[in-house]
């Protein structure tokens, strides 16, 4: 086989042919993938509403501490369906080539979605491979749809959120973010940072089991980070509005109250960011009902990806459609949407 | 708004909202959309088995004769679902767009998917934005994975080929290939040709309709044209192979009895292509028992995506594994899978 990606593996062809067998296919195997049909026939599902979600994945560089393309484009879009209150099943892979990639990196990539997809019970049942001319990408990007199920019974929005609602998150903010950007050769400073990328959906389920019809919403903290994800929640913007809730609620955050690394603090002191904005691919907001909080807490920190799980905040009904952060030194501070760019690329 | 796309575009932030405000969701409203979750929650499906497919595009130019790549980003997932024998029913969208395209260019592609979706009875539940820098991709590549239900008793596979059954195309080929090729400006050839990209849900079912349980299977003969198609059905390949025929086929196609336009067919010569691996977005070959080919035939010639319908082959008990051309002077001719690249960054 080759060793680089020519054009002729976008072709559809025999090279195409080739790169699925010894690349994909070899790696992602399971039956329905196998079949090799124009789409994946999967069966009857479990009881439950359909979910179906999508993300696209740029992150520059491929590899960065902690993970790589691959890892990531799995787990978001895991993440995604679970935070959903959906059981995850099935993923596709799409994968956009530039001329000329290393076939071993390529396969490098690839081992690690299928063992993350072994990690996180989804099966890769269908797939896509489209090479670019060199120049017209950057490496390889990635795109992951993913399936699942909502059990009967579970029903998340923020539409249900309550005053007196607690926010609860599963550890520190800002490790993905900040390990991505040191990792770029431009910054010129150095920390064991790794990105905190993982798939939540067992984390997710020990919730809603131990908290059944008391868990109102869930989001992962990806780009734009805890600062977006919860403006997005109350976001007074027609196109985001959830409805339904009747009355308006605001949110109010602790800042001592949100766990951050050192290593990041530093760092973002450094670049002149803020935490609350760097991006996440292992961390979900959930906000529960008050009674359930304790639970909630130590159920996420008797898992492994809930170590560092705090109470960080809760529901409000005052200051409505707004985020507002009560600082260490009891001021408050209006939180709101990320604006502009922080970094690009990072996901 | 901005008039042309910017990195903070694809932030999660403020401007990443707007986009998807005013254009996203304007364009493909719909409930499952409009709730704004991570995942899309389209609730319980209609009896069946899942299927489940993606297809990223990468088609340059973006806009040619006939189409653009918003409508090949619809179509092609349709038609991947329709020719497994399913009822498409979702979509998600994600897009990769270099910073600097401009707003309304991708408007028009988002404009020209809406379009499609609702000609193809699809609703674009979920989507994703990502930008990058200038130079890291070439305007906009588009992914679309859908899912939609096989009804039961509909069970289509290469493994159900028998000796004796008719191979069916809805029209002619090499539209689509030569129509994006001719419209590249360093081709130096005048043609009046138009795509034939095209939702195939309709004819498709049609078919279904009309000969129940006697539709073997079906494929659409995108990049790698008919020839690639028709060997992947009879493909020696382990990867490739469909097994539980027990008994290994071949195809025999008939030259004479393939429509090709006058015009697709002077392009070829003038360019030194051969139209049978030349791309199409709108033509299905379908594999149905001989018993059925007269109806078959006459429901995809009434269909308007059918008009120039013809029974071009069948499949043979000789030559196993292979598919053979009876050329116009009664020789045959060993028809291989494409190899090499007819023409990149072609869908």
């Amino acid at each position: 086989m080759e060793d680089r990606i020519l054009l002729a593996h976008g072709s559809g062809g025999t090279l195409t042919h080739e790169l699925i067998r010894d690349v994909f296919a070899r790696q992602f195997t399971n039956p329905f993938l196998d079949a090799m049909g124009d789409a994946a026939i999967v069966g009857e599902l479990p009881q439950g509403r359909l979910a179906f979600t999508t993300d696209s994945y740029v992150v520059q560089p491929l590899f960065f501490p902690g993970g790589d393309i691959g890892k990531l484009a799995v787990c978001g879009t895991v993440n995604d369906l679970a935070v959903a209150g959906a059981r995850p099943l099935y993923l596709t892979a799409g994968f956009i080539i530039e001329e000329g990639l290393p076939l071993k990196t390529l396969e490098q990539i690839v081992v690690s979605m299928a063992e993350m997809a072994r990690i996180a019970g989804v099966a890769v049942v269908a797939g896509d491979t489209k090479v670019v001319n060199r120049g017209a990408a950057d490496g390889v990007f990635i795109n992951t749809a993913g399936v699942g199920v909502v059990p009967p019974g579970v029903d998340l929005s923020p539409a249900h959120l309550h005053e007196g609602d607690v926010l609860l998150i599963n550890g520190t903010i800002g490790d993905h973010g900040l390990a991505v950007m040191l990792q770029r050769e431009e910054m010129g400073f150095n920390a064991t940072l790794e990105s905190d990328v993982a798939p939540l959906h067992g984390l997710i389920a020990a919730l809603l089991e131990v908290a059944p019809g008391q868990v109102r919403c869930m989001r992962d903290a990806t780009r734009g980070g805890l600062a977006t994800l919860l403006n997005e929640w109350v976001s007074p913007s027609p196109a985001l509005q959830q409805g339904g809730s009747g009355k308006k609620t605001g949110l109010e955050i602790e800042e001592n109250a949100i766990p951050v690394r050192d290593e990041v603090r530093a760092a973002c002191e450094f670049l002149g960011l803020d935490p609350l904005y760097a991006a996440n691919e292992g961390k979900v907001v959930a906000a529960v009902a008050a009674e359930v909080a304790d639970i909630a807490l130590s159920t996420w920190r008797a898992h492994p990806l809930g170590r560092q799980a705090a109470i960080i905040g809760h529901v409000t009904g005052e200051h409505a459609g707004r985020v507002v952060l009560r600082t260490a030194y009891g001021a408050r501070r209006l939180i709101p949407m990320l604006m502009g760019a922080q970094l690009p690329r990072i996901c």
